[in-house]
């Protein structure tokens, strides 16, 4: 089974975020083991975004192990469709990549480190989105992707 | 105040985003009326796909006033920035265009008919998101619209 990692910065707040991720994470476990491994936001207070992101992508780099497949969720990455996702998603099921391992970064953005590591990049939309609604959308995709994967109706 | 209607097929059965819609309601609220109409989704059980589509059109169509401001929600759509979406906004709020009002599809799509009297298309992401979640993020970027218009800082 395929092992996901999901590298997200912060905690949720929102319950209703929190449901919908816990929703998505029990719908996916049928088709892949999927982890959240949440990092903490950096505590500076007056520091520059970059010290800020430095230390952020820091905490998740100190999580990576060798071997870890690294996407970055980045607004500057390549847009895919849903069809197309599941398909990224299938090439490394079928060429046995695992684990892979998704990063959201927090409310500032991604640190140059993480962009350094990362083989791929991928961008959800246009649209800047919060980071909690960027888990949700996530999850989703990735089991709308292995619905297309496994042919399997999906009409939600 | 800027007047703004959500025309949305089908009801929100995910209890999580119901609240997620109903939070957004309520931050929106000191920056536009923003009502959300929910038309029924077909019942037919055995046509063609595009009789449904025929049908759910037929709903919204009956319920929109001339003067309303059409904008389709639609994968085929033009592509914002954040920041693109929040001057569209504010190009509404400026000419005094108002209401201005989005269509979101049921599971299956849009019907030709709203395609032909929508004044624009907007796309919020390449990829396909269930009709719940395209409520959730079209309310978010409304409002992250605003808070950009009013310069206000929004870190979530």
């Amino acid at each position: 089974m395929l092992k996901i990692n999901v590298y997200a910065v912060g905690t949720i707040k929102e319950k209703f975020y929190r449901d919908a991720i816990n929703e998505y994470l029990k719908r996916l476990s049928r088709f892949a083991k999927v982890e959240i491994i949440e990092t903490p936001e950096s505590k500076i207070q007056n520091g520059s975004i970059e010290a800020i992101l430095n230390e952020e992508a820091n905490h998740i780099l100190k999580k990576i192990k060798p071997g870890e497949y690294v996407i970055l969720v980045d607004l500057h990455g390549k847009e895919y469709s849903s069809e197309d996702f599941s398909e990224y998603i299938k090439r490394h099921l079928d060429s046995g990549t695992s684990p892979i391992s998704f990063i959201i970064g927090g409310t500032l953005g991604l640190g140059n480190e993480l962009r350094n590591i990362a083989k791929d990049k991928i961008c959800l939309s246009k649209m800047t989105f919060t980071h909690q609604m960027t888990r949700v959308i996530l999850l989703e995709q990735i089991y709308r992707g292995f619905k297309i994967i496994n042919n399997e109706s999906y009409h939600h």
